[in-house]
């Protein structure tokens, strides 16, 4: 019989994901460029309906029309190469979905292309990692409505279910849509790392908390409103202790912090689109200082800082450490969500921003319960100018705000650094006030360049003769 | 006679800098797309060496060669446009000028294919604005070194000249060095206003100061090591009055910063080298907020704040606001030059970074004082990594540390944004850290995608299955 789906490309994500797609009852038709991996999959998929073949020409012909192909190759050329490859054997109206890391330019160029050619290209973000893509991930898809209608079956049958029973994939939108929307969650959870990370430099540094104490403070944490799955592998992070040393693993671990470029695309696409995305920025920035160990090592040699006192109550300021991170979560996200907004405007994707809230609460990296809340809030309010202006979350910033301002004024005073939250309060401080210093900065574009000012009091453009000539 | 220098477009910039040539003694040629423009001038130019052309064949032709042809006109298809005019009728050898407000990426393009016709191209970064470009800019020319030795003399005439009297003019380095540089340094530009704007808030919003206080400290600060040519307008600035309503002008002016694009640029840039920039990131980002005006009026009614007190003594928290003003603008220059040795390496550029700072002692918009200090750092290492290693520097913020640490946790905890005063605290703190809380983020990534970790205490590369299955 004619197999249901097939997938290109077999690494760990392509081979996860195509065994999740049999668990749930369908044929799967795999194939890769060397058959070695192909066999390799045979081998471990036995009494499975799992249907190899051994050039693209027997793969296209073994799947039922129209085809729907799930692409799990390399980002990049390797994607356009085998899309060239499969072009000349498909039909009109068979289904293209790419489940890479790919960039949601590339999406809307391919999807475009193909569209020309009778042939519907679904962009997919994928989120959960290996576990997720056999599991059950988080899928964000964009692209043709009508293609996703014909495979939303399987997509909703792979996908991760949040508590509420509801599958996390929804369609997403047009063209690159669906990149986009995994490219800016990607971005948002090197946020969230980020803060986490800053929120254990002072528990280490400052208030000088054991491994076992601040595996126990996450645990606890992860109990609350922070609860969440980053929160929570941090919990059994600092409990593993290192087979060689006894001592905890975390801490022999080298401080520098790779990355794969999504933050950077989103921190780009940001500036591009004008809007502050500042807490995100700095996470990457803060990625690329931490990869220049030797210099900072060098550098701490000549550089002084303060002596790390804490003189107050640990508890206490515990408890400001779990509001700022809190508040500082709520603060990028709302970055995020401002993003996202802006560039579906711009590219009329009419992105559902609740709907995508929604999705993430499980199988992705960044599942969260408060993503039920921002759920709730653009379900109030879709054209929601900022989630800072919902109730329930200009409620919770009002009230953090303090713990957050303390918590940054110490680390800045101790010397230790805050780049995340430093940047979540100044954003907060930046959006709630009525009126800016920026007024010197026009009139000193006005005084060096012409380059004009408006006025508070009346309509119209002004140009000043600063001094007398 | 023919002419020994050509000017095509005569906008203001186009048509001061034809001004500029001819008052060291040069015989130009102009030509304008619109024939109005070039008669205007005529007009303002009676007694004058300027020549008139009505074609660009009659431009061409009236220049001794190789030619010398400055372009002042609209960055973007305009130069393009009127690049694929010109070539038809230029011979080998000739010199194409851009001195627009070009994307390096543009010039490098231009100068790769202009070169394939034997036609040279420089991409000449200009700044002074109007006045700059009539008295003495500061000039910024890339492209073919032999090139550029043929217009030297006359870019050497018409530059600003420094307090020792050295030109404020040099060669870069190849294809598009000279646009890049102007980049950067309009990205500099952009981070020394948004500290000078933090500065005022603080002096008006925390200390209460009226504005003849806060010109006279700017004057003040003048005359010191903060002695530059934005700190002296801003001075001015506080002490104009508007004439209708007798008030401070700079009151009257809406708060909402306008951009060109080069900021932007500059941080793009910097994130695709993987290059910390964060208080000209900070900086674009807060020109960004500035704009979404009535956003922020209306947060203002929802967000709370802390109330505004200040105890301390003023005067001595004044000095403090100027030690951080220096401190944060020494280390967005220490980012800058990062981003532009690393630009360097990548593009065998072979920047001397020395002679930029030593170029934009006089003319540009940055020029200040302390890029001598810059200029000499560099002299002593031009392979320094960064300005903060530098003796003098790293004694400077050494010593100004505190004063930094105090003006950022005091705007934190009254509400006053220091978003640019906070970066730079948080950078110095990252930089001087010979550990960073990096090593979760390498856990959490092994955790969660098996992207594996290295460890501080041996060679390697590792993974850890975190938690049993």
């Amino acid at each position: 019989m004619s197999q249901e789906i097939g997938v290109v490309g077999l690494a760990v994500m392509g081979k996860n994901l195509a065994w999740n797609i049999e668990s749930r009852g369908y044929h799967v038709s795999v194939f890769n460029r060397s058959s070695e991996k192909t066999d390799e999959m045979v081998e471990e998929s036995k009494g499975k309906n799992i249907h190899p073949t051994y050039s693209l020409e027997e793969f296209v012909n073994s799947l039922e029309k129209p085809r729907r192909i799930l692409l799990m190759v390399k980002a990049g050329p390797a994607t356009d190469a085998t899309i060239d490859h499969l072009l000349p054997l498909l039909d009109d109206d068979d289904i293209l979905i790419d489940g890479g890391n790919t960039n949601y330019q590339d999406t809307i160029r391919r999807n475009k292309a193909l569209e020309e050619s009778n042939v519907n290209f679904i962009g997919m973000g994928v989120s959960g990692g290996e576990v997720g893509a056999l599991t059950g991930p988080s899928l964000m898809p964009g692209g043709q409505k009508a293609a996703y209608d014909k495979v939303s079956d399987i997509l909703d049958a792979i996908s991760a279910k949040a508590d509420d029973g509801a599958s996390c994939v929804t369609y997403i939108g047009p063209n690159g849509a669906g990149h986009y929307v995994k490219m800016v969650h990607n971005g948002i959870e090197y946020a969230d790392m980020q803060l986490i990370a800053e929120s254990y430099a002072m528990m280490k540094d400052l208030l000088g908390m054991s491994h076992q104490e601040i595996a126990q403070t996450f645990k606890d944490w992860n109990a609350g409103e922070l609860s969440s799955y980053l929160i929570e592998i941090t919990g059994d992070i600092f409990e593993k202790i290192d087979d060689e040393t006894n001592e905890p693993l975390v801490e022999k671990i080298l401080d520098t912090a790779g990355q794969k470029g999504t933050g950077k695309w989103t921190s780009i696409n940001a500036l591009e689109l004008g809007i502050p995305l500042t807490i995100i920025t700095e996470s990457v920035f803060a990625r690329f200082i931490s990869s220049i160990k030797e210099e900072r090592v060098k550098a701490s040699k000549h550089l002084n800082g303060p002596e790390i006192k804490f003189d107050g109550n640990k508890d206490e300021f515990l408890e400001k450490i779990r509001k700022a991170l809190y508040m500082s979560k709520i603060c990028s996200y709302a970055q995020g969500f401002a993003q996202m907004k802006e560039a579906s405007d711009n590219n009329e994707w009419d992105l559902k921003l609740g709907e995508l809230a929604m999705i993430w609460r499980a199988g992705c990296i960044i599942r969260a319960q408060f993503l039920q809340k921002i759920k709730e809030a653009y379900d109030n309010d879709n054209e929601l100018q900022n989630l800072m202006l919902d109730p329930y979350f200009h409620d919770i910033v009002s009230n953090y705000q303090d713990a957050l301002r303390d918590v940054v004024a110490t680390g800045v005073r101790n010397g230790i650094p805050t780049p995340g939250f430093s940047a979540s309060i100044n954003y907060y401080d930046n959006y709630r006030s009525a009126n800016l210093p920026a007024n010197l900065i026009q009139a000193q574009r006005d005084y060096f360049g012409a380059h004009t000012y408006q006025r508070k009091d009346r309509e119209g453009v002004f140009h000043t003769q600063w001094i007398e000539e």
